[in-house]
């Protein structure tokens, strides 16, 4: 018998009740349900060191004095020298062939712990290198999504929004780090303020979680420019080829986040008018 | 005689020898030598504790049993039992003319120790309250910005460039961190990959920094549309009211983030041609 495949949830809230905390359980259920293995980093419980410091990497330094994180972590992970937490992390990454990021939304991204395991969990040399991004990228046989709550509700963060489009909040989580390591991006499950809501109008959200847990694994992931678009030499500074940027005229914001722009989140993702109650 | 004004620099990095050093040192010698008392914070050297838990707040919660962070920071601070770092950081804040954030860029935003500064120092009613956001927001009368150094090279980061626009990539730190709590956005100071650059093109962008803090505290700050644009209701949705809609027609992606899409940073905050050298 074949090994059940793996999904990784990396969970950022400190309380067991939160909204949070049950849409982290309802991925749990039904990913078990469908025979995952499913492995939950809840880094409150497990006190999640967030900081990038020369304590992530064991025995001696390269350059003791002038500390560069970025230089360091390579050489240690090349050497197998990076702490144990890092490396359990790492392992269950390679383990997995999907990454959930379940959060409340902190500040317009992750909550800090969850930025110091993005920091220290995807080192270079183990998550990317200068020649793997990408489309070409480490991961690129991996999927990854963000799954958040908000304060905000969903109107404020439509185009129009006073908060501007949702997508291009999500513009440094989605591609700066998840498309950037090469993995598939899953569009991301918003459950928009639960903390105002009615209780079916939260139930409704999780029955929605539920519902679209059932096929997440065969979605279409988001789309973003293949590097071939670019011309990815230092000489050619990573823009848009000539003919390509002739291609994308119609494009005023540039074709890699112009991309995303006013695109609403898929449909699945959002409640039908009559679930919404008068939350919204 | 009158006290002296305040700079803060909110300082993230590790090293005394690297470049972000370098350029914290160019803002507290050169605000000095203006007469203005600069505060730094540097948050590594004072282990600054990144993540957002109930140990914040002293003494008894509201609701032990389901911890809900936002609102007992809330809570705390209106009884003043917030932990003493954070009071000390509210304290700085609260003098603080100009608020300077001094980071290297880490996943297309800030490291998460400056992100748990962030998400712990600007409590609720402290720095923002729901009526008091954006231009109405409780530090409108101060200044804050980012810089930040970057290992990208420039071209990768402008509209046709393989990370996308960096306005869309700094659109949560500069709208929904600072213009959130109300802060006039001052133009971000980048320092573009000087780990790959010749010395004497770090030298250059050390004194492009010094040259615009002479004059900083007098440049315009970044626009933002004003809430009044808005229908800042629940039943209206926090959406452009019709008559701006219209107005706007021709800004296919919304006013607030495509107010801030194709927007070359302002000529002060880029090299000249000759200073660059062939580093880019
Ligand atoms: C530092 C900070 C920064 C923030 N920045 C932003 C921001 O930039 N933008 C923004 O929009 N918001 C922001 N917020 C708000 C934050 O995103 C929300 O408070 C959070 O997303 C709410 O999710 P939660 O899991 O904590 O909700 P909770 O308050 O834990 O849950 C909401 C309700 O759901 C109930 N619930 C729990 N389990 C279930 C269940 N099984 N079925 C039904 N109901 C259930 C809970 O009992 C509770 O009543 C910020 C908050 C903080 C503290
Ligand atoms: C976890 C992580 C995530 C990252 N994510 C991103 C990302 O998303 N996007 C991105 O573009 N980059 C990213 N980077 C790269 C990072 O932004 C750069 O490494 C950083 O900005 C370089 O700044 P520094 O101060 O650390 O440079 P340093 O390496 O410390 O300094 C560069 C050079 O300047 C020299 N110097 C110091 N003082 C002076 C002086 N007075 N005059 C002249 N030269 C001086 C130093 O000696 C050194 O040679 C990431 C790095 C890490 C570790």
């Amino acid at each position: 018998m074949a090994a059940p495949k793996t999904v990784l949830i990396v969970y950022a809230h400190q309380s067991a009740g939160s909204f949070n905390s049950a849409a982290k359980d309802v991925a749990v259920e039904e990913l078990t349900k469908q025979g995952y293995k499913v492995i939950v980093s809840d880094l409150y419980a497990m006190n999640f060191k967030a900081t990038a410091t020369q304590q992530d990497i064991i025995g001696d330094l390269q350059n003791p004095d002038e500390f560069k994180y970025g230089d360091e972590t390579l050489h240690a992970w090349r050497e197998g020298r990076l702490t144990e937490d890092i490396v359990a992390e790492h392992q269950k990454v390679k383990e997995a062939e999907l990454i959930i990021f379940q959060f409340p939304m902190y500040w317009f991204s992750v909550p800090a712990i969850l930025k110091g395991w993005i920091d220290r969990v995807l080192t270079q040399g183990f998550a990317f290198t200068l020649q793997n991004l990408y489309d070409n990228g480490i991961f690129k046989n991996k999927k990854a999504m963000l799954s958040f709550t908000t304060g905000a509700i969903q109107s404020m963060f439509c185009p129009d929004g006073l908060h501007g489009d949702i997508n291009v909040t999500l513009w440094p989580l989605q591609n700066g780090v998840l498309h950037f390591c090469g993995f598939q991006v899953l569009a991301p499950q918003v459950s928009w303020c639960p903390a105002h809501s009615p209780p079916d109008v939260r139930t409704s959200m999780l029955n929605a979680w539920r519902a679209r847990l059932k096929t997440l694994l065969a979605e279409k992931p988001l789309t973003f420019p293949p590097c071939t678009m670019f011309d990815m030499t230092f000489p050619g500074g990573f823009v848009l080829r000539p003919e390509v940027r002739e291609e994308q005229r119609s494009c005023p914001h540039g074709i890699s986040t112009g991309h995303h722009l006013g695109k609403p989140l898929p449909p699945d993702n959002q409640l039908k008018a009559e679930e919404k109650g008068d939350a919204v």
